[in-house]
């Protein structure tokens, strides 16, 4: 089987032995938004021909390929999802080198009642609900950061901090844009340092200026305002959505779960990094319970 | 007397009469930005340089004109600012048209010791500072929106909120981009919807995803979203640094000062729309202390 977490900036492609092992793997930088006229089908050809040459017969697909941007639009299950409910509302699609199968998202609402959607970051949780003996919080960050509930090995709920795609646009788009014109290294006295300072009164518009007022003053060295930037943004993130004596586990790229560890640990939490790998124990959990594997 | 509020995106110029009444007055789009090669002396002859060959021999000028990249830069004066300390702190600038002068900027603390700076707005606070008998809660709305409190006549300290910069990047420089590309009207029931929301559970960073999927749902139509997020930032503004029972002067361009009166009102405090005049005003008050009116 291959498994393929085709998101809004990335393509992550597996092949999967019969026990669910990873035998291949391929990342490009080829998300759905750089998929010209809808060509999906000749996207994942060109990227996993070799694979189904040599004898694949199936494809499992989750994230942002099943939105309305990408090739065929998925549902949304709503919470709370178990991996079974996956599983079964699996959706075909037209591709003629092999079965296709596209993983639905999840659709849920935040404490105050306001809807929220992923796509591929419930497969992500899926691949490691063992882990956290299938309760807990889980923490993916990125561009949308989610957080994740896990009971009883469902889904229960979840939310979405623009924590990444906030960063993005400030660091480049406004008056700070300025002090961060080279790509510096991250400076993680800076970053703590930001992180401090988002328990200040005032909150977070506010605190944005305080990386041109320290700038301005001496006191934050340009090549370090990006960082500082960077554990403001997370550390607002942090308090805001972190309850108290929570565990987080957290899954994505390790230098950024890093970050947040250091973050949580800085805002009184605690977290762990788990298995990079979760798109892809996920994608063969899915797959398993197809027979797949 | 001829006074010029030299802002980074605007140039307002007025000529007075002898008793400190406006007898004239021009506005362009040339904020300091927009000066190149340091042409400071050529672009103010060009606007006033008629004003001038008609009598008037001085010049007062505030705002970012005096700024590091401004034509030069001005000290700041340290909180307590008043009237008289900047009056008795301009300083000289060479002009071959007339004399001319620079007020300098004001620098505080926040209420955690972090550094804070404006140049222009403390001349807006003392144009109005009659009209709240010297003491209260001034608010200039804009890119960066100043927070003002006066105390016998004094700026006793003072805060930024980047709102209207951040504003601009996260409308055009995120996922939100895709659902506002029109130059919608403002749509006042949204931005009390913004408003009411920021007041929920997760967050601003947490928020700003509800832009999307409430958009996605369809319980926001896609053309008031960009009042919805409006409403969503003065919101996280207003709530994070209006203090309980303050009354709030507003001072700025009159449909901005709006919004951020419906926001203040919503949010629990009470807020009158003072002079839109106040930078004339303030110039004037200055200008009397240095003996030209």
């Amino acid at each position: 089987m291959i498994g393929v977490d085709w998101g809004t900036s990335n393509f992550r492609a597996f092949r999967f032995g019969n026990t669910g092992e990873v035998i291949g793997r391929r990342s490009y930088p080829i998300g759905i938004l750089k998929v010209r006229e809808g060509k999906f089908a000749e996207t994942l050809q060109e990227q996993v021909g070799d694979w189904i040459a040599n004898g694949e017969t199936r494809v499992l697909l989750c994230g942002m390929v099943g939105s309305r941007q990408g090739w065929t639009e998925a549902n949304y299950l709503r919470c709370p999802v178990k991996i079974d409910d996956l599983a079964q509302a699996v959706m075909k699609i037209s591709f003629a080198g092999a079965e296709a199968m596209l993983i639905p998202g999840v659709m849920g609402e935040d404490s105050n009642g306001v809807p929220e959607v992923m796509r591929g970051e419930e497969t992500e949780a899926m691949g490691i609900v063992d882990d956290c003996d299938g309760c807990g919080l889980v923490c993916l960050p990125g561009t949308h950061t989610k957080w994740i509930k896990l009971r009883d090995r469902s889904i229960v709920s979840f939310l979405t901090c623009m924590t990444g795609d906030a960063f993005a646009a400030l660091r480049k788009h406004t008056i700070l844009s300025r002090l961060m014109n080279s790509e510096a290294a991250m400076d993680e006295a800076s970053f703590l340092r930001g992180v401090a300072r988002s328990a200040d009164a005032g909150g977070l518009l506010h605190h944005l200026f305080s990386v041109r007022t320290l700038a301005l003053t001496g006191d934050l060295k340009e090549e370090t305002t990006a960082s500082y930037l960077s554990g403001l943004l997370i550390g607002h993130e942090v308090r805001a959505v972190m309850p108290a004596d929570v565990h987080v586990h957290l899954v994505g790229a390790v230098q950024l779960c890093k970050l947040y560890q250091r973050a949580i640990a800085a805002c009184g939490g605690a977290a762990t990094l788990e298995d990079e790998d979760a798109a892809a124990r996920g994608l063969a959990a899915i797959g398993r319970r197809l027979g797949w594997l």
